[in-house]
């Protein structure tokens, strides 16, 4: 690739993109940019021109001559583009908002990208990714896509499995934090060890061996509850049972607290929740004053206020993604990608994240080989959970939608457990073309949300 | 088989052992039995009288000159047996109150054969049943073992897998029932109509086809919430969401419900216990009952009382199966055994609950072949659950006793759930001596139920 | 099925016909067909006739009133039907003769369903078939397809993983050999025992028990060689080595024998075409003498000439499970059909040649479970080869067809194996649409067989 | 590992050894060793002495202060070492003669590792590294095994899987030399290049990627036919058929050669063995030449004559792998290692040849994933190959060898190939004491190799 490199970013307006931008900035000498295109939709139009401006402005700081470009024309800015990256948000926090509330106020987990809420995020994503897959395409069809918005292990088995994709890495922060905070706690850089993880998206373990091979797995375990001991900072902390990571002598990511700790976090969350709304509300806030602080002609770089917006790292981790395609560095990242065998207790063409090699070849998994009865019937499980989801999330079957909940570890199963899945249908009716048929016969029933957010919400057309 | 057939049924005192002897006499004239032994231990010594006092009376009804023996030496009664059945139940119903009791008052299922309950008996069964199979080897290594203690697939694969005795068949009424109630909805006999079964022990769905192969399995689910819609009447009848199972097109089992009304069943549970107690102690009147009735000198047939105890057809569904193996009937039943790749997502060597042909060469299992999404996350995930549960009772290794409990699917995991595993391991010390070093462990810390009903069991020496 | 049975045989002209017949006569009672329809294309008018005659005579000898209609409108045929046979042969005798003669001449095996020959049956015979079931979609959708065309396994795997034809079972005489011949060893009746297949059609192992469960597959070993070991006649005799198979303990069906005795079949069959010429050429001797005897107009029932045709039991087979579908019989046969995890080393939607429960259902492979390394990778082997020949078959693709021919035990790798493959290509040319532009490419190059029985009969239109 | 380094080498007598101190030489900067213990038996003991001073001048010759010790006591050597690297021969190229000139008298392939020959090479060794895997559990638990004796596959298989060691890596020499001479043909550095290679050993494919991620297996399929195809200098050139090649998109590894083109490598090997007898005896004269230059007491780098001997890179190979697992360098290798789902159609415990990642871990392999038809049978049946001759080995059974003997591709079945099994078990009686019996009743019948060679050989105790 001697050619200028073209990056298009769709959610471009995102209040992370100042990250990406330091991201690029900082890798400029290994990665010459010549283009950045940020994309977004009408809605995020006013945001998309404040984070375009603050973005040149950040280029204009340094030495190179890089345009940033911003447009509501996605077409426009595929064309030739040589990375996409993705991290938008259908429905913006307001969507978010209505997949945390519905759920919380029928006494269940309402989050983000697990549970209820994460499959519907799934269910308004997967037609909209679809639409960028069949644009790219056309448009640069040798481009790879790099995913990052959520739930991204499911939105990167659409893109990889079912629209047929196959240059498509999906990233999360999650295990980029563990890697950043436990080496301090043996006394050691990151470069010392060996980290191998192995799981689904929001659902994976590691385990970690210093630079003479032995396994310091079990050391990190007993440090696991401690503030450093790797849980990003968005989830709360219920105690993990030591005894429990000890059999299984593997560290499980932050997000298994939802798992192993249920009752802890569920309520938790309902006391959070009653307290102060909900995580999507306060992050609106957060948004809010975050692109306050954007406006501000002067700042050029990335604000401190930033990192404290969880899903740090994120941005970093797509830059270093990029550059080590470009590179053919070959060096490892924990990334969504086909499993081909690396875990073989799930299908070979099913996504997973895992240790890889990264290179011009894209992602290439480590194998990690069996897993034991417990690792391997939770994965299974939650990967079933994916597959329904997807498959009702491509058809708008009702059925299959109900068999996804039914089949979630944290959804109670029952009657409440369908109204929750019938509020949110007609909830997010605006987002949900495939499902419309099931969505007018649920109204026509008379089922809304009662809550007073969400109907406020609706009546401004959300 | 030309020789006269030696049957042996270790708990023999149970009360389902005159429902056993009514299967065996209706049979009699292709299942030429000449010795029946009942076995049980000094704890039941006095019920082992009764009812083989009874079983002999029925005998002497019938035209049929069968021994009936009681005893307390298993070994004397198993050398040279044919068929072996097994319905002991490890702590009878004291330890089933202990295991309904506690998760019950921790807000939790207390449930025989599902979540923490269910686990704790096959933690008590398995080094029972490990000498049984020990004394086979030694005393009847051509023998049939039918076993039909709970949870019967557990049980099966520690015998089969474990211990390597392959002439083993688990069974349950479960299926029977089904296919005793389901034709009369579509207005035919049971012979007319093929059914497949596939899934584990309490834990399975089914199909239905008429004699033109026609699947009838839709018309059946539209059923399945009325009185005879084939569920066993000591399950609750919490409604199953008619849109789920259409969507799956598969009849589950009535322990479903547990699992996919798990809201409904919990809180029907917990009112249940607070009105009555557990249903181990209502268990405990109707047979303190049943047995006044079995004592009675001029009884000389199976009580009409014996039908409402639930479990009906268990013991014919045994009588079959062996009249089946020595008769090399080649039938259809459903019967727990060697998966050998019907059920393709779970392990060769893995025991299954199947639509089996029963013959001289025991069950083999007619395939299934792939399931869907949904069933197949579901099932891994039970059968891991139930290998974490087998590994735990042969090691006595209490973190794989965390990991079943944490990947049972009726245990709401957290803080909570700990607390109920220790205060299982505590109240059934006497049964459990593979965890022996744990329990002192934990006694040493204080933990024990609060229960009066628990400490008092405790006092009495259960 | 209350209404009338309407039969269409595909390659009604066939000279096994009379044996059809014969089996539906006898099994009228149970299965009572009102229509026969005999279907097949112009070149075999003459025999379809003869046939078509003899075969309404047989039905006129009996009670029944039973039409059989002649025709070479396959689609007038199949209009309404309730079960479809297939015995077509693409290209006649004439045709098999080529798959003898060019492999021979090249040293090779030349034989009808193994080895070069084999494969260039499917080649021929996948494309008609396609067209075959395109014709049941529209004519008779609810029909079964029962084939008994060769390669029966390879053609099956076509129809129903490729062209999605769910009611497709497979038939083969071999195993019905085994079973007809074998008994009689151990002094038996087959009903007495327990037979289980298990492989692919023509590469099968089967196990035998008696009525009491013993396995006396050793005993059957013992006599493999003798002239009632249950190979069929067609197939030279060489000797098995006993100290294999009792280390496999299986017995392997007759066409092994070109796969564990390769050298001494290569050897006799090259030494047999030099002195008689090939099977296919004393065959359409045979079959010249059958049709003469075919066309006496007193002639009522099958020939006994018939009998020594090799292929016996093959259309009784077929009647048997057409009746056991049409009576829901519950019955073991070994068909092909769809492996459903039957076999756990091959994928769960290959066609395997096993033990099957035959009833309303169509055919249920019965669970055979692991195999041991020599029979898995042998049947994986064999299975993949199967792969190559139906992918190669489908597309036309000569890549695929060196692949099929690289992969197949039968063929001896290199530049003759390549020479082979042409001949054969350039002189099936006119059953080989797919492969045209191929074809065409090497006539240009010069290739073609020198043999002056292949070139007269090219010549001759063949 | 801030201790000096203790390398172990079994077979040290070897002609090889130079080439391994070179290696360890170039590398001293990285991989500080301190004793070299060079171990072999009785037999080998006066080319011990030779190939230990040459060793030790080659050493004397640096800056570096290295001790080369020799010893037969190879218990002495092993205490507390931290690389063992074997490449012994049991039975010396004497057994190897055998192993080439019995099958080649029968009219079979005589090879070294493919073959009857390869097996037999196996039966030898399997025991002999059993012996060692006992010695280092008492003497070095810690250390790593590196085995280059072939075939390499099929013993690293026994040591990690059956022997149960797991820090074994098994090497070749095959896979280097295709990354040696291939980029030259695209102009390329082998830096620059991605190869990605999976299979087993001598029996595997690769494919390569430029520093783009562009796919360049075609070009080089081009040129494998070309003398700097990457096909090693011991194994005769047939021409591959690119067609074939092109078709399957891999290039196969150099010993696909005697698969792909069976006849014309058979036709050049019996050709090549009348002419001037087999590799073997050839071998023995290099051998015998090369000593003679290592006697040379001024000699004191590795000679160029050895070069010429074939398995170029081996020992360079085995030094870069310790270094890379020393240093955690994180390279590329291609080694034999436990699949752990690599290659997904083969047992996750089964032992591959496969791209893997070498680090302090060890290897691991990169996820190959799903392999097509024509690979994944070819290596089925292999690996099954494979099992069988383990089995065979570790048991002495001689049916497992019939069997291992039947499945392998290179062995043309019969009671031919049963006569070749049977004169290699009494030719090489003194190195299979697992087949004792078989060998005592096979030279009761009279059978022994007539070849006045062999017959020799067992003259003089071999």
């Amino acid at each position: 690739m001697e050619k200028a490199i073209k990056i298009v970013t769709i959610g471009g307006g995102s209040s992370y993109t100042p990250e990406l931008m330091e991201g690029f900035i900082k890798r400029y000498d290994e990665l010459p940019i010549s283009e950045i295109w940020l994309v977004d939709i009408e809605d995020g139009k006013e945001k998309l021109e404040i984070v375009g401006k603050l973005a040149q402005r950040m280029w204009d700081a340094t030495p190179y001559n890089v345009k940033v470009f911003t447009t509501l024309n996605r077409k426009e800015a595929l064309r030739g583009a040589d990375f996409v990256t993705t991290q938008f948000r259908v429905g913006l926090l307001d969507a978010r908002i209505k997949d945390e509330r519905i759920p919380a106020l029928h006494g269940m987990l309402g989050q983000e990208t697990n549970g209820a809420g994460g499959m519907f995020k799934a269910f308004r994503t997967i037609p909209v990714i679809k639409d960028i897959v069949e644009d790219m395409e056309e448009l640069c069809p040798d481009a790879w896509l790099i995913n990052f918005t959520n739930p991204s292990g499911i939105i990167t088995e659409a893109v990889i499995k079912h629209f047929g994709w196959k240059k498509c890495i999906g990233l999360c922060n999650v295990p980029v934090v563990s890697m950043m905070s436990e080496p301090k706690i043996v006394g050691k850089d990151l470069s010392q060890l060996n980290y191998r993880f192995a799981g689904l998206n929001h659902f994976h373990w590691h385990k970690v061996f210093d630079e003479d091979g032995k396994e310091i797995t079990d050391k990190l375990i007993e440090h696991i509850n401690e503030k450093e001991g790797g849980t990003p900072v968005n989830i709360f902390q219920a105690e993990f049972s030591l005894e429990l990571l000890h059999s299984v002598n593997l560290l499980p990511c932050g997000y298994h607290r939802y798992y192993y700790s249920e009752k802890e976090m569920l309520e938790h969350s309902i006391e959070d929740f009653k307290k102060g709304g909900t995580r999507a509300e306060q992050m609106k806030e957060v948004e809010a004053a975050l692109f306050e602080v954007y406006r501000n002609p002067d700042l050029n770089k990335k604000p401190e206020e930033l990192q404290k917006r969880g899903g740090a790292y994120y941005s970093d981790a797509a830059c270093e993604c990029i550059s080590a395609i470009y590179n053919n560095k070959r060096i490892h990242m924990v990334v969504s990608t086909e499993n081909n065998g690396a875990i073989p207790c799930l299908d070979s063409d099913s996504i997973v994240e895992v240790s890889s090699l990264i290179s011009a070849n894209g992602a290439e998994p480590i194998a990690w080989g069996e897993m034991g009865s417990f690792e391997k019937g939770q994965l299974q499980v939650m990967k079933a959970m994916e597959e329904c989801t997807i498959s009702a999330a491509l058809s708008g079957d009702y059925g299959m939608a109900l068999q996804a909940f039914t089949i979630n570890p944290l959804v109670q199963k029952g009657s409440e457990a369908i109204g929750v899945l019938n509020e949110l249908l007609v909830a997010h009716e605006k987002y949900l073309p495939q499902f419309k048929e099931k969505i007018r016969e649920l109204k026509a029933q008379g089922i809304a949300s009662k809550d007073p957010v969400v109907v406020d919400l609706m009546k401004n057309g959300h």
